[in-house]
């Protein structure tokens, strides 16, 4: 079995990340060979994505594991220190925790990327019937080929609608401060040739006043158990603003975002990230450097806000039933 | 009569300008001695906030009409020049036409600059009633002195609240594309110590919804007469987003931002940007360089969602009665 994605590759028994913090300017792989680095790749954001994060955490342990001589305690250490990289997105603690319970880690590692593979194709065919023909569509930060091993989830559905031959068009944010938008999806976009523009976060909510945007449509990071979500910061306000325009806002996810340990949005712990990421960007800084700065990675969008959810298994009911779709999922 | 602000200077019969591109890494001021490096500095943002725009110009038509031998149409010309540089901010556009019809250019333009000076004390007099003690406040763009030539117009009732001793905590939209807030304005409450946080453009809907914000409070380019107004991009979506949430959202602005030739904001001309300002910083290219970019300097916010205005003349009534506060002044 080939594991490779666009920026996960395991060759020679070592995991090889495309290090998106350089994208789309330079490409650039580095090797996971140690905890250390891999930890230091999923905080930096190198390896970003809530299912491409947990897909190759899983796999740096399959390959960790297998290592002569490995002890069981340095898996275990090994697992609660990349669980903690990153505390919002749940497929990394989902996948690793169902690393702790396995025997052969590199299998389940193996089966993680399949999964995860199948599970955008799912998704992409199950989101495809929400997006119509000609539909301008507003999303956010990177959910595509570089944020899972597949196609993508909500980008995954984007593309999919491209490529049956329907006539969409794609309002991309940049997404600050690290800038998904602008650096990979509307790469990503190009690549396909899926008509797009990019936009700053701060643009769309005049655009759906303009009749210009037909629905909105994002990925998560953690889904609570009642349907409340987190996602990179900026989705709340998209939300709301869909919300008041009385626009379409979906959420597609593979069911591995459901964190079971979340009862509601207020348990999903949001992780606050470095000022310097809003202060500039790399080595230059714009902002002030002595004003305090409020920098969460992530925002919560209650239940209430969302017109679908769109998961990947069969047996979900009908999208617009979110409350019945998700106790489907989570039970 | 000393011609000095913060960003502004009349020194030796010549317009010097403080480079507001620069700020804060840099003070660097610029010599306006042409039409064109005027229109230059207008369109470049080097000067910036519309009624230091409006104010400026006015400044260099008065210094530019003085010079021996200058004839009536080169005046014009310079008048027609100017006005295009910037299409949405209205104070431009205003001052200008009392330019048209001045036989003493300079006078007038020093006219121009007291009572701009003035009205900004008004307005953060009238304001300030606005302002509770404790208050969180959300502000986007910058609207103080370097917007201005006094104390400022949202920005200035902000300062003032602190001053008179009322605790108040500002969260600071870095205002993309081009970071107005986390390079002026951040700047500028640092300055005088304001207590005050850097955030992202998008994260404001979410602070709301912690309930972390009491009020929003914002400028204004240009104010059609049935209220709508247009503002730097953005503003709407926090006008959306504190609606939804219940939380005042205040405009702050002198009269001479009303446009009389705009009778509501569907006539509003909103100024479309080089793509360039969207895709990075400076000299840096940060997205995807093959992708169409969306760049509209402003954003139309209707009146329904606006609180109350803060204009700077007394006859106007109670904050809260908006419509006659506008009819107030524009008939």
């Amino acid at each position: 079995m080939k594991l490779e994605s666009l920026s996960i590759r395991v060759k020679g028994k070592k995991l090889h990340l495309l290090d998106q913090t350089l994208l789309p300017q330079e490409e650039q792989w580095i090797c996971c060979d140690s905890v250390e680095k891999m930890r230091e790749a999923i905080y930096m954001l190198r390896v970003r994505g809530a299912p491409a994060i947990g897909v190759s955490s899983s796999l740096f342990i399959g390959l960790f594991s297998q290592k002569r001589g490995r002890r069981k305690e340095e898996v275990e250490e090994a697992i609660e220190a990349l669980i903690e990289a990153r505390p919002t997105a749940s497929n990394l603690r989902n996948l690793l925790e169902e690393q702790r319970l396995a025997t052969d880690h590199y299998k389940l590692a193996c089966s993680h990327f399949q999964k995860d593979f199948a599970c955008c194709a799912a998704i992409a065919e199950r989101g495809l019937p929400l997006i119509p023909d000609g539909a301008h569509i507003l999303t956010h930060c990177n959910t595509g080929s570089l944020a899972t091993v597949g196609v993508g989830t909500a980008l995954g559905i984007i593309k999919e609608a491209h490529r049956v031959g329907k006539k969409i068009h794609v309002f991309v944010d940049e997404t600050r401060p690290l800038l998904q938008g602008a650096r990979l999806t509307a790469w990503e976009l190009k690549q396909f040739d899926v008509p797009h523009t990019l936009i700053c976060d701060n643009m769309g909510a005049q655009l759906m006043r303009d009749g210009r945007i037909d629905l909105a449509l994002v990925g998560a990071d953690c889904i609570a158990l009642n349907g409340d979500f987190a996602n990179k910061v900026g989705t709340y306000s998209i939300a709301v603003a869909a919300h008041y325009h009385n626009i379409p806002f979906y959420v597609a996810a593979s069911t591995t975002t459901i964190a079971s340990h979340c009862p509601t949005g207020k348990e999903i712990p949001v992780e606050m990230r470095p000022k310097e990421e809003v202060m500039g960007h790399r080595d230059i800084v714009w902002a002030n450097p002595f004003s305090p700065v409020y920098n969460p990675s992530f925002d919560v969008t209650p239940r209430a806000l969302v017109s679908a959810y769109i998961f990947e298994q069969e047996l979900l009911p009908p999208f617009k039933d979110t409350k019945s779709a998700l106790r489907a999922s989570s039970e």
